[in-house]
C-alpha cells in the first residue's frame, strides 16, 4: 500500500489547480486531471504547492479544492497538501481541514524572514507543536523562499521531529546535499524519505545520490515515473536515454513564471484540463511561447521515436 | 464627519490585536481598546496592519475581529482594514467581509516580488479592479516590503484609479517623498490623503512636509494626535517640544519585532489590553526590556513634568 | 574584421581566470588558455566577467590579467573586460587600465541595491559619463544581481546612451525580452548587440528569437560557436540537435558555485588550463561531482557519434 | 596608551572621507579633520567605513588616505581601516598597505552573500587567515548586508579566532545580543570589546547591557564621548539627559543615504571639512533637509542651554 511517511519512494506529483477560463476554480475538471495523474502511475500526488498557484487561492477555495481531490483519489494514492502559511492560524486552520477530507500529510516552506540555523530549527518547532500528529513534508526550495538550510540543520530537524518524514529537495545546487544526508543516516540518523524537487532538472543524478523519487511537477508524468523505475532496476543508462530525451522540455518549463504557463499549456493540449488559465498576474503563454513548445514537443516525439529504434537495433 | 477619503487627516491609529494569555483572539477586550482609542482624539481606526499580527490570524478569525471592532466604533470614525495578501482571491474575500461588517475602506501594501515600475503599477492595478468600487490606501513601507516605489509613480497610480484615496506614507527616507507628491498635486495632480507611519519617528517633519496626519500606532496615541492639533494650529515649536519628551520611547518602539512587544506592554500596563500576549514566533519583552521601557515611561514623565513648569514660566 | 560595437555577433567567450596550485593567477599559462578559445572560433573574449571570478582578485592582479590576455591575443579579436564594481572610481581606474592595454570595451553589471526603473537609468548615465568613450555592454543578469530590469527600460537606455552597444542578456525568464528589444528596433529604435548568457542554456531559442549570439561560458566553447553558425546558416534542426547533445552538461554546468568548479574541471582535463583550482570561498569538485561530470562528457560523446551516423544514414 | 584590542572602551569615531567639490579626495583638510576628532576626546579613529564612503574608492585612492590619516593621527589613538571587500585578495592587498601605515587594525563586514551559520564562520575563519596576525573588528550590521548573526555564533568567532577582538554592534534590535555576549563571557567565553554603533541611536541602553562605547559616526562626537563617560561614571541619568537633547538630530541622521548627507552638511558648518560634498551615486542635501537640519541645530542648542539652567537649580 503506498504511504506518506519516511519511506515513501516514487513520484509524488505536484498537481496544478485547473481554473476555468474566468479563473474560477474548475471543480468540474478535478476527476480528469485525478485520473490522468493515476493512470501515469503516480505514488502520490501534492496539492496547494507553489505550482499550484496554492497563494492565489482563498481560504475557502482552498478547502473546496482538496475536499474534491481527496474523494476522488479516494485513497489510491496518498495525498499531501501544502498548507505553508505566513501564520501558524492559517497553517492549523488548512491542515485540519485537509486531515478531515482524507489528506494523508501536509507540506510547510519556511517564510521568506528566516535566515539564522537557530530561526529555521525553532521555525520547524513551532509548525510540528501546530500540526500535531500530522506528518509533513519540508520542502527546501532556496530560490523561491530565500532561506538556506544547511545539511546538517536539516538532520537536527529529521533527527527531533518525528513528524519530519520527508525533504522535499529542490536546492540548487543540491546534489551533494542529498549525499551528506544519506551519509548522516548511515551513522545512526533517522531515515527520512528525500524526494527531489526543481521539475525533475537533475532526476537521474538525485536518484543516484540517494532520492527515493521526485515530488514536483512535469507535463509528462510518465517521463519521471519511467526513470524512477528504471533507476530501481539498475538500468541506468537507459533511466539518462528517457530523461535526456525530455530535457530540453524539462529545461523550458523551469523557467519561473512562463514554466507554469508552459506545463498548463501543455496538460491543456493533452486534453487534461480544459483551460490553461493562469490566475494573475500569471500570464497565458504568448505566441511565440507556444510555438516554441510546440516546436519542442515534436522534437521530444522525434527523439522518443529513435530511442525505441536504437534499443530495437541492440 | 470623519470619513476615510481623499481629504482624511488626523490620526488613524494602527490597531493593535489583543489575544488572551494563551494566545486567543481576546474578544472580551476589543471594546476596551477601541474605547481607548476613541478617548484620545483618534480620526480613524486601522485594523489588522502589520503591526496588527495581521498574517498570523487565520482567514475567519480576521473576519471576527473585524465585525468586533466594527461593531464597537459604531461608526464613530472610519475603520480601516488591512488586506494584503499573497493572492488577489483572499484579498476580495476579506473585502468583502469587511465592508459588509462596516468598515470604510481597506490598505493594502505590495507584494515582496515586485521590483519594477511597471510591475508595480500593474499590482495596483489589479488591486483595484479587485477591490472594486472600496476606497483603498497604499501602503509604501520598504523596509517592511522590499518594495522601492519612486514618488513619480505614486503620481501615476493617484492620478490614474480613483479608488486609492491615501498614501500609508513609511518609506525611509521618505520626507522629499511628501514634498515631491504635494508638489505634483500643485501642478495639477490628483490631491489624496497622506498619513504618515514609521512609528510616528518623524512626525513634525512629516506634517511639516504636507503630510495630513498619521497612519501608525504608538502605545501613547494622545501624542500623536497632540502633535497633529498643535502642528494644524501654526505651532511647530510647541508640537516638537511634545514630541522630543516622547522620541526616546518612540525610539524603542521603533525596533523591528521588540517594538510591537513594547507597545503591548505599554497598552497592558496602561490598562487598555487584558495580556501583553504576541503569537509567535513574536515574543515577549525580557525582564531587561522591561526595565528599560519603564525607565523611559518613567523619563518622559518628568520631562512632560518640565515642558508644564516651563510653559508656565514663560 | 572583429569589432565589439552594435553589430557584434558569434560567441564572445566568458573566459576563467587560470590559478595554480596555491590559488596564485597562473600568467603562463594565459597563452594556452587564450589559444584554446582562438583556436574554436569565437567572435570575441571577455575576461573579468563573474564566472571569471572578477571580484576574488586585487585591483593590481586585474591589471595584470587583462594585460596578459591583450598581448596574447593581439587584436585577433575584441578583449572585452569587466569593470563592475561598488563604486565608480574602481571602475573608472580599471577601465582606464584596461583600454591602456588593448582592449576594445567592458562590460558593466548593476549594484545590487538598484529598484526602481529610474534608478536604473540613473547608474547607466553614471556609467557612461565615467567611461566617457568607451563602448560597454550591459549586463542584465536578475539571478545574480537581484535587479530587474524592464524591456522598456533597456530601450530608455539604448536609445540615450550612444556607448551602450551591447546587451549581455541573461534574464530568466528571457526570451520575450529579446522579442520585446527586436520589436521596439523594428520601430524606430537604435539597434544594439544582443549576446545571450546563462551557459547558453536557451541558446536555440534565444537565437530564434534576434539573439545576435552569446557571451557566456561552456566548456565546448565549439558547440556555441557551432550552433550560432548553424543557425545563421538556417539549419535550426541541426542547431538544435547539436545543442542536445551537450544540453546534459550545459544544465550540470549552469549549477551556482559547482558550475564554475565543473567548468574549470573539464577545462582542465581537457589540457586547456594547468589547474583547476578556484579562489576561496568555491571549492573544487568533490569526487561524486567528478564521477558525475565524467559520466556525462562519455554520454555526450556517445551522443555525438550517433548524431553522425545519423546524418550518414541520411 | 589607547590601543586596539580586546579591552578597547571609549569613541572610535567613524570619520566621514572629505572631498573637494569636485569630488576629488580632499588631502589637505585631512589634517583639519583628524585635529578636529582628537581635540573631541575621542579614542580612536576608523576611517572607510561606510559611511566613509569607502566602496566609492578606487584601491589606490585608499591607500592614500591611510596613509595621510595615520601620518597625522601620529600614534595619537589607534586608527582603524575598513577593508571589507568582495574578495580576499583585495582585503590583504588593503590590509597590508594598511598597517604598513601604521594602522592598528582593521574591520570587515560580512559579504551580502553569506546565509547558514557555518558559511558565516567560515567566512570569518577565511577572514582570520588572510589577516594572518592583524586583529580586526567584526561589524555585525545585518541592516547594510542583509547577514544575521546569532549570539552564540559570535561567540564560536570570538573563542576560536584570537585575531578577532572587537565587536562592532549594529544589529536591530540587538539589546539583548550585548547581554547575551557578556553573559556568555560571564561563563567562561574570551572577552571582546563591544563598540556599538547605528549612530549611537541606542547609546545610553547600550552602554547599560554592558557596551564598552560606540564605533560610529555622528556629526556631534563629543555628546558619544561624554555620555561614554557619564555612564563609566555612572551618572546615568546626566548620560540619558544630554543624549536625549541630542536624538532629534541622531534620528535624522540615521536616515539612509540623506544621513551622510545630514553628518557632512554639519561638519561643513562646524567648518570640519571644506566641502559636504558626497560621491555618486549620493547627493546632498535639499533645500528643505539643510533647513530641517538647521532647525534641529537651533532647538538642541536650546536644549543644551535648558539643561544646564536645570543643573544649576538643582
Amino acid at each position: 500500500m503506498l504511504t506518506f511517511d519516511e519511506t515513501s519512494s516514487g513520484v509524488f506529483i505536484v498537481s496544478v489547480t485547473p481554473f476555468d477560463e474566468r479563473g474560477a476554480l474548475d471543480l468540474a475538471g478535478v476527476d480528469r486531471l485525478v485520473d490522468f495523474y493515476l493512470s501515469k502511475g503516480v505514488a502520490g500526488i501534492t496539492i496547494l504547492g507553489m505550482m499550484g498557484e496554492a497563494p492565489k487561492l482563498s481560504a475557502s477555495e482552498s478547502r473546496i479544492f482538496v475536499e474534491a481531490v481527496c474523494a476522488r483519489v479516494g485513497g489510491a494514492v496518498p495525498v499531501v497538501v501544502g498548507v505553508s502559511s505566513p501564520g501558524f492560524a492559517s497553517m492549523q486552520e488548512l491542515t485540519e481541514a485537509a486531515m478531515g477530507a482524507g489528506a494523508s500529510g501536509v507540506m510547510v516552506a519556511p517564510p521568506a524572514t528566516l535566515r539564522t540555523d537557530s530561526q529555521i530549527v525553532d521555525y520547524f518547532r513551532m509548525t510540528a507543536e501546530t500540526l500535531g500528529p500530522v506528518p509533513f513534508a519540508l520542502q527546501d526550495f532556496p530560490l523561491a523562499t530565500g532561506v538556506q538550510i544547511a545539511a546538517p540543520i536539516l538532520r537536527t530537524i529529521a533527527d527531533e521531529i518525528p513528524t519530519c518524514v520527508m525533504l522535499k529537495h529542490e536546492d540548487w545546487p543540491g546534489l551533494d546535499k542529498i549525499t551528506a544526508l544519506r551519509q548522516a543516516e548511515a551513522k545512526g540518523g533517522r531515515r527520512i524519505s528525500i524526494l527531489v524537487g526543481n521539475g525533475g532538472l537533475f532526476l537521474p543524478e538525485e536518484l543516484a545520490r540517494g532520492g527515493d523519487g521526485a515530488m514536483t511537477g512535469f507535463a509528462y508524468p510518465e517521463m519521471m515515473v519511467q526513470v524512477c523505475r528504471l533507476h530501481a532496476m539498475g538500468d541506468t543508462d537507459a533511466a539518462s536515454d528517457l530523461f535526456d530525451a525530455y530535457l530540453p522540455l524539462v529545461r523550458y518549463e523551469q523557467q519561473p513564471g512562463i514554466g507554469l504557463a508552459t506545463r498548463k499549456h501543455v496538460l491543456h493540449a493533452r486534453g487534461v484540463i480544459a483551460s490553461a488559465r493562469i490566475r494573475r498576474p500569471g500570464r497565458a503563454l504568448s505566441g511565440m511561447e507556444t510555438a516554441e513548445v510546440e516546436r519542442l514537443i515534436a522534437r521530444q516525439a522525434r527523439r522518443l521515436d529513435q530511442l525505441v529504434r536504437i534499443e530495437e537495433l541492440s
